[in-house]
């Protein structure tokens, strides 16, 4: 039977990337004792509050067809939400989708296709890639380098650029490497976009996981107020990945005609789950900033763990759920080094090339597991270095 | 700024189709009191143990991230209900996605393309032409004959067939006609799609609204195994549009191409909706069968109600939430008679033409308003029908 393209562009990713964690799985699985820091899942509870929303307004018979763009009620926290960002901003520039993933996928299959070519930094998430070869779309890497700390640069940026570019994919902050962009950084980037009629996508999931410094959109800047669209959820400032609920705030006219594709893709979300989620922005829960200082605690513990052992050289995070170990004077591939990691010291932790090529020579460690299971790990981590410095 | 060509096709679709409805509204919206029957929405509530099963669920911490493919506990759950129509089937069969409508984008995403057709009974259902356009592909129309009781013919089905087809949808019981397809139609449109290696797509979220026959879905056909693509959610049949719960029930290959299409749109959905549906699903729940009923009985109202008017001639349908009213001898066009009766008896119901070419000439009225609202609804189309025929 005939299967079209886009299952074949889809079908070689994915997999390849996660064979570290779904071997570790296999071998939990088969009953040995894995010290799992490969994906990255909030490992706090979501607020007790949020949960009652969701069964009071499910309860209350919001359980009929929803709006296909966004329910009023969520419109109305968001629009509240973003106006300290732009205070022009109306319930019509909001976009409601079922989590962050839905909105890069729906967003780049609005403004992008077969010829077309979308600018992401490298390292990346891992799903990006797939996301906007799903529309048909190229994705073109802008070096993330780590003497800039993995921040993207303008003139890095300007340098790939082709006419088949059509939106740059920014990731603040961004996962695997916490970096958080600045106001000036993302002005910089934004006026490159404006010079080559780029849209500006930023994913902005770990908002609220800033450690120390100060989260800045690009939806704030006036400049860029007809390019920017800035994607959030509540999967980690609510530590509820399972509600699945996200939005695009987005200029209007893109709104306008994203709508029919969200409504032919979804025919609306849940109603109840955007009552639970305008209650939450309403009420500005803190379950996100609480789960930051956890991970910056547990980023710091690593640091510690690792101090003096020259072949496991921590990058530290600026934000985030993960830290990035660099594992570069080793002279192993990380993928190499991963997996024989987990052989012989059952500890699984993801390679870095499964976030682009550029993050070959580290290891993503997620800080989403508990301090004792943390310390262990970079203790195990040690001991397989000591081997190889021995050799 | 640069959109796709997706938002261009899709940008014309759909709100020409609903004029009546939303103008309906606006004037509900302002103060005029409208008996609306428009759309299709259960008028019944839900089961509450449903309903405690997804509080329950999600007070269990099912709010993490979930399978991009299927829970394993409704992979359970619908592979025991499919087993009774194909004794094979196992839990590699499914794929869960949020609703019908996403199962539909989905599954023609999978097999369809710009260059590509597929084929779908004329009526249909109003959003097909925009998942079908949504793909690339073009619809190509059978016509379904309101003298074989609008069932789709395997011959009308094989005469409009073009190389570039790549599947037949088909939605039974069918929305807005309520035909019901036998086994013996359902095995000659299934050997028409084996000689011409299509793919047999079946909609079947009215399949609980049965009034007196039976369903009979693709899926049982052993000679069909390869090529069903078989769609169900519980919308209707749990009387619960809003959980967003639908499935495709399909070869375990097709499954597996699909299932990185589906990571890239979703990321997996809701854990603790998949529980309640495996639960409800389990649990044999009856809703959709006692809206059936209710649905029936209205039917009969109109049918009774409009007895003897041969201005307005019912098609009396074999299930679901909707009736057919035949206007051909008034010599107006579906649009003009639905403008007109809302504008002079303050009764909304849907043309035919929205639903497609063929059904010009007939009014579809939903099922979904009290008994006395429809009783009125039909004495204010008599009233009307008698001013066309005293002109």
């Amino acid at each position: 039977m005939n299967y079209s393209s886009v299952t074949g562009r889809l079908a070689t990713l994915g997999s390849a990337k996660w064979e570290v964690h779904f071997t570790a799985r296999a071998m939990a699985a088969a009953g040995e004792s894995i010290l799992e820091m490969t994906i990255g899942e909030p490992d706090i509870p979501p607020d007790p509050r949020l949960l009652e929303q969701v069964t009071r307004s499910l309860n209350s018979g919001r359980i009929s067809y929803a709006s296909g763009r966004c329910e009023p009620v969520l419109a109305r926290a968001l629009t509240e939400k973003y106006r300290k960002y732009r205070p022009t901003v109306t319930e019509r520039n909001f976009l409601a989708l079922p989590g962050a993933q839905t909105c890069l996928y729906t967003v780049i299959m609005a403004i992008a296709e077969a010829g077309d070519a979308i600018l992401v930094g490298d390292p990346y998430y891992a799903t990006y890639e797939g996301i906007i070869r799903a529309s048909g779309a190229e994705p073109i890497f802008v070096p993330l380098r780590p003497e800039n700390g993995f921040h993207m640069k303008a003139a890095d940026l300007e340098a790939v650029i082709t006419p088949k570019c059509r939106a740059v994919l920014i990731n603040t902050p961004h996962n695997p490497t916490g970096a958080v962009l600045s106001a000036a950084e993302i002005a910089a980037i934004g006026q490159v976009c404006l010079r080559h009629n780029l849209w500006l996508i930023s994913d902005e999931v770990y908002a609220d996981m800033v450690y120390e410094g100060q989260f800045v959109t690009p939806f704030a800047n006036p400049d860029l107020a007809e390019i920017v669209l800035s994607i959030g959820s509540v999967s980690k400032s609510f530590a509820a990945p399972g509600l699945r609920s996200g939005w695009v705030a987005a200029p209007e006219e893109f709104v306008d005609r994203c709508q029919p594709l969200a409504e032919a893709m979804l025919f609306g979300n849940q109603p109840f789950i955007a009552d639970a989620t305008a209650w939450g922005i309403a009420n500005q829960l803190t379950t996100g900033r609480e789960f930051g200082s956890h991970c910056l605690r547990r980023a710091r513990l690593v640091e510690e763990a690792l101090e003096g052992c020259n072949l496991l050289r921590l990058h530290r995070p600026e934000a985030g759920m993960f830290v990035l170990v660099d594992i570069g004077q080793t002279g192993m591939t990380s993928h190499n080094f991963a997996m024989a990691l987990l052989q012989q010291e059952r500890v699984a932790v993801m390679p870095g090339s499964s976030f682009g090529a550029n993050l070959e020579g580290y290891l993503r460690l997620s800080l989403t597991t508990p301090d004792e299971v943390i310390l262990e790990a970079c203790q195990r981590l040690r001991n397989f270095a000591g081997r190889i410095r021995g050799r």
